[in-house]
């Protein structure tokens, strides 16, 4: 019999190929390239502090202005064995070259894109092979410059894979077969399915990309489906070992694969997998929030406000008898907070709770509570009649909570049973045995 | 030669099993749980009217209190053929009678935790034994007063799915084949890949409930590791007929899968299906917002306010020339507004664009403009030096871009093609073809 009480109970998953995964971090290149958002020097150099705290193997970074090769300068000067700073150019000398004049950067991106729309539309080119000239032309001159090398693959999955592709693929490999072969999902079309066939099939694509000998595989995967993460996971699961992510998912349009929920499925779900640290990443989203003016909805995974809060009745009466039964891991790893709070759907249980707590606060005693006291109802019913009304639209505040306490039981200890119409007809909500 | 040049050229996807698929809202009973969030009844009656724009075929509700009641009375008297309103219950006949003495509801899902964390410690039933005879008897209740059912078998990717929970849906078909079994995933523990084995394969519980005869199997997945919305697929990919989503994916904790995305999924990338109608989602996110107070990041899928927008000097070059280069589906689809912004990350293309539109706008004329015209690279150097001064955080606006206008264009005509140093370093990060 297989029962799960605990987090030490629940199984852990195993990467079918066994490979060793890594993380790259796309936060200040792709996550700069957000729409309205500008990050100034010391915002990537706080970001790479975050990353390094993490313990993220690489990053990524343009290095055209002065800003930025001065925030690279930066990053290099402090000396961390981690991430790794790399360049990011398009597929000419010129680009290349500003890589080449940053003492310290020893690898780099270099942009191919190869969506026949990309291709013609976008670059102006006449054929797919002019494009294969150029690409591979690149890459002759990064290798022969020394640089370690990474082919980004853009709109791979809009693009003819079979007919050009893995062919361009195999090519890249000749001149360097350490390349590591970027495939972007740059328009979020990418599925995790293994029975999706190209272009979309993430699986299918990291398959047909080790057949032909890939050694280094990394995806790099857009939101715009809402898939980024599975197909991002469907990389791994399937044979890739490098992931290029975000934090919070900054990124053109809908943004990328969150680097947060990648990394916290590695430590907490996979076996023998505890190389990241997260417990500063709520801090490095209010960061993000507060000095970039990235958004964090309440409801965001990981690092949103409700992560480890609970308010309604069924949910607050589990996690206050075990956090397990309605929290998926501790908020300690990521640096959360659980909060339990009162609105409109919370029902007796963590009232009782919050009541108990707020009294042995003001008397510094040890007071249990019934939830089926009297005094708890009343106090129920006075809030509900607060939601019933429709003038009241945020939780209760410990504050307030405390002067409900005050009321019942401080200044008028004994008090009738209640049985106002709506509080009879409510059922208890926190009572799942009803 | 397989060449996807436009939306039309990019093959749809075939659901492998090919059964109709449906969505289920429950963005006011699990959405209004969502903790910090007050759900009035004008609200729910309002979300009620956007699901029946985009043709949702089901919602659920709560149905304990007389605002819940009384919003449920409006919704049904408005004579709508969908989305149907059904009700929500412990395994209890209390609770099973509320929605009973709704007129006008005609199913019910009947809440069964299936987890030992669940069963033991939040219920604290004595065995599964005792969980399951409640659950039947739940369920015998409800189909002897001509309820249609939906069995909510919560926590299942935590629980012991061979050992207790495939033997308890059984029991729960002999009472009613026709009950829906929705598969929940509590604590957004599920994965997409066929692989996995239970508790966590979605594929695999899919089809395992297959196996045992269940007709129609929904699939209810959370989003702490963010891979709700690949889950629900999951579900529909495997033989699932249903899936329960909220918009904008609110609720308990990181929420659910979102409904806007699966959609979206389904209307552009499923052959054959067309039957939801999406154009109403980006007003449905502003009321969201404005009236109930959910943060809608920038980035986020589908009604994000970046989604159509582009900055970056690559992407807006590509979008000028033919916008499927850099969107993943043309904007009115989901009632969204394409946006071109100049920002830090612009480079000459977007601004030569703008500055065309701004030209023909105050002069009432045709003008084309060729981007190294020195007056537009005269305007780049400006805005570059704003940002590089670290001073400006924010995009150019439509009025400050005419002000540059006037003064290059319309004041001073002719001027000499300037050379500032961080200017030629700069390569045009809109010549992809560098």
């Amino acid at each position: 019999m297989k029962a799960y009480r605990s987090y030490e109970d629940l199984p852990r998953i195993k990467l079918p190929l066994g490979q060793e995964v890594f993380i790259s971090d796309s936060t200040i290149r792709d996550g700069s390239q957000m729409p309205g958002i500008v990050m100034k020097k010391k915002h990537k150099i706080q970001i790479f502090e975050y990353l390094n705290r993490i313990g993220i193997e690489k990053l990524e970074t343009f290095v055209y202005n002065e800003r930025d090769r001065e925030a690279v300068r930066e990053m290099l000067d402090r000396g961390y064995e981690f991430p790794e700073v790399t360049g990011w150019a398009r597929a000419n000398p010129r680009d290349i070259d500003f890589v080449l004049d940053m003492d310290g950067i020893k690898e780099t991106g270099i942009l191919m894109s190869v969506s026949d729309s990309h291709v013609i539309d976008k670059m102006g080119l006449k054929s797919r092979e002019e494009a294969e000239k150029k690409y591979t032309e690149a890459l002759q001159y990064a290798v022969d410059h020394g640089l370690r090398t990474r082919a980004h693959i853009e709109d791979m999955t809009r693009a003819d894979n079979e007919g050009f592709v893995f062919p361009l693929v195999e090519k890249l490999l000749e001149i360097d077969p350490d390349c590591t072969i970027r495939l972007c999902d740059t328009l979020g079309y990418g599925m995790p399915f293994p029975e999706v066939d190209e272009p979309y099939g993430i699986p299918y694509i990291v398959k047909r990309l080790r057949e032909i000998g890939t050694k280094n595989i990394e995806t790099h995967v857009h939101d715009d489906y809402g898939m980024s993460v599975a197909c991002s996971l469907a990389g791994y699961w399937y044979g890739a070992n490098w992931s290029s992510l975000t934090f919070l998912g900054v990124g053109e349009r809908a943004g990328n694969a969150e680097l947060e929920k990648v990394a916290l499925f590695l430590i907490t779900r996979v076996e023998g997998f505890q190389k990241y640290d997260l417990r500063s990443i709520t801090e490095f989203a209010e960061f993000m929030e507060k000095e970039i003016g990235i958004r964090v909805p309440r409801n965001k995974s990981v690092v949103g406000k409700n992560i480890f809060a609970h308010e309604s009745g069924i949910h607050t009466a589990g996690v206050i008898k075990n956090p397990f039964t309605y929290e998926p891991y501790p908020p300690e790893i990521v640096g959360g907070k659980r909060l339990l709070m009162i609105g409109d759907s919370s029902g007796l249980e963590v009232i009782r709770f919050k009541v108990e707590e707020a009294l042995n606060e003001l008397m510094h005693v040890g007071i249990k509570l019934d939830k089926n006291d009297p005094r708890i109802k009343a106090i129920q019913t006075d809030i509900q009649k607060l939601y019933n009304e429709e003038k009241r639209v945020s939780a209760i505040s410990d504050e307030e909570l405390k002067k409900y306490v005050e009321k019942y039981f401080m200044l008028q200890p004994i008090i009738e049973p209640i049985g106002e119409e709506h509080s009879a007809e409510e059922p208890n909500l926190d009572k799942n045995a009803g």
